[in-house]
């Protein structure tokens, strides 16, 4: 490591405290915050620019991570050294701040030939929370799906809670981000079917053919599917259920859907 | 409504604080804090005791949930009327805190005829977030599964963030918490296979057969599971997965596996 920042005053310690908190400074400056060594790993491994990295040596031992010192080093990558107080100044969390990186955004706009993978795309439309976001997209990873659309999110795609709860995975899962009209002409190009889900629907996904082109569309967490959306979908599918509540979270009805698409291929 | 709280310096709204925040101070009253009109509707429906309602009307009206105040007086609740700063003191959140509610907490302890359900049962250990357990019983309850015991949780079973994010339905799904001795002496009681997930097992989740009794137990969100489970699982199985990271968020992997249950059934 080769430089040490000691007071938490220093004024890139404040600059890291602005893109963790301000999407409008990630914004101007292109860069997003990412906590956690591992998570800063994910995303060098897919290929992703990495301008700074601050690590915090008491901090990278309790975690017990001091290999990744090696690591970050071997890739090419300098550590700026932070004292506890400065590093903890910048980090949100209590365990797992041992590195803070500064990480190029990469372009999010809806152009033609985004998503081409076989998997289903899933569009979340208006989505408010960071946590559901990052978990849809490990689920979007792990069953192989081709990638996440936004749809008038309403949270930022590089909010430093996306990053840690995708376990760093938002830059190896393709995404972009546009309005509703953007995204509903973007899926008429790519011949996709558009379903969606509901409790009062008669077609159970267990039997529904899922092999074709498919996006699945889910509403916000709060409200659901608006009318924009309704009126697009062309298949409305029911997660078969026994309760009486009919009542799932966002990313466990995502997950159903993408496990029972990897079970049909 | 009958009474109205205008300050939130009333004692009133001090102890609402202190059930919200203090897992120490609920367990002294036996009691917990609920906010949302339709979660405490949830919590009455499922048979609980709700010994106080505090409803303020400008929320409830922002809320669009009027009907609701004859709704609860029908079944036999008072309504104390708050001021909107009252009401704001009270509530941990800024929407859907309409309505606010003190419910009699209930014997979480292990019993023998626990759990007596068909369905599987989800064993979760030392689990960290409320956010996860609340997602985990909706799952519970919309699948059918038996129930949900906590080991050694890190968590108090009655956090308002539980109650929030089950939607209500914390009383609606059997449920028990215990130590690790005292859960894993209750599942050789109950005959139940235990099971347990891994993405280096063999044994694919869509081969394996589901329909005897079974609980499936899952670790921490940081760590996963801990040499005491590993030594009493039964069968380990792998969930389908496609992607390099083989990772998914708890909530996503306890939904699959209970969706893949109501598939054998």
């Amino acid at each position: 490591m080769n430089l040490i920042i000691k007071s938490p005053a220093n004024p890139r310690i404040k600059e890291l405290v602005k893109l963790r908190d301000s999407p409008r400074r990630r914004k101007e400056r292109g860069v997003f915050f990412v906590e956690g060594g591992d998570d800063l790993l994910a995303l060098i491994r897919a290929g992703k620019r990495v301008d700074e990295i601050y690590g915090c040596l008491p901090l990278i031992k309790s975690s017990g991570r001091e290999s990744l010192i090696d690591e970050l080093k071997k890739l090419g990558h300098s550590i700026i050294e932070t004292s506890s107080d400065a590093q903890k100044k910048a980090s949100y969390r209590t365990v797992g701040n041992d590195f803070i990186g500064v990480v190029k955004a990469w372009d999010l706009s809806i152009r033609t030939n985004l998503l081409q993978g076989d998997g289903p795309v899933i569009i979340l439309d208006e989505l408010e929370k960071p946590g559901n976001l990052g978990a849809i997209l490990r689920s979007v990873e792990a069953f192989g799906g081709a990638g996440v659309v936004l749809s008038d999110p309403a949270l930022d795609f590089f909010n430093a809670n996306v990053v840690r709860s995708s376990r760093g995975l938002l830059g190896s899962v393709p995404a972009a981000v546009g309005t509703k009209q953007e995204v509903l002409n973007w899926l008429k190009l790519s011949k996709r079917e558009i379903f969606a889900t509901s409790s009062n629907a008669d077609l159970d996904l267990v039997k529904v053919q899922l092999t074709q082109p498919i996006a699945f569309i889910f509403g916000s967490e709060k409200i659901g599917l608006g009318e924009f959306w309704k009126n697009a979908v062309t298949k409305w599918i029911r997660i078969p259920m026994k309760g009486s509540a009919s009542s799932l979270n966002l990313n466990v009805s995502v997950g159903c859907v993408l496990y029972e698409c990897i079970r049909s291929f």
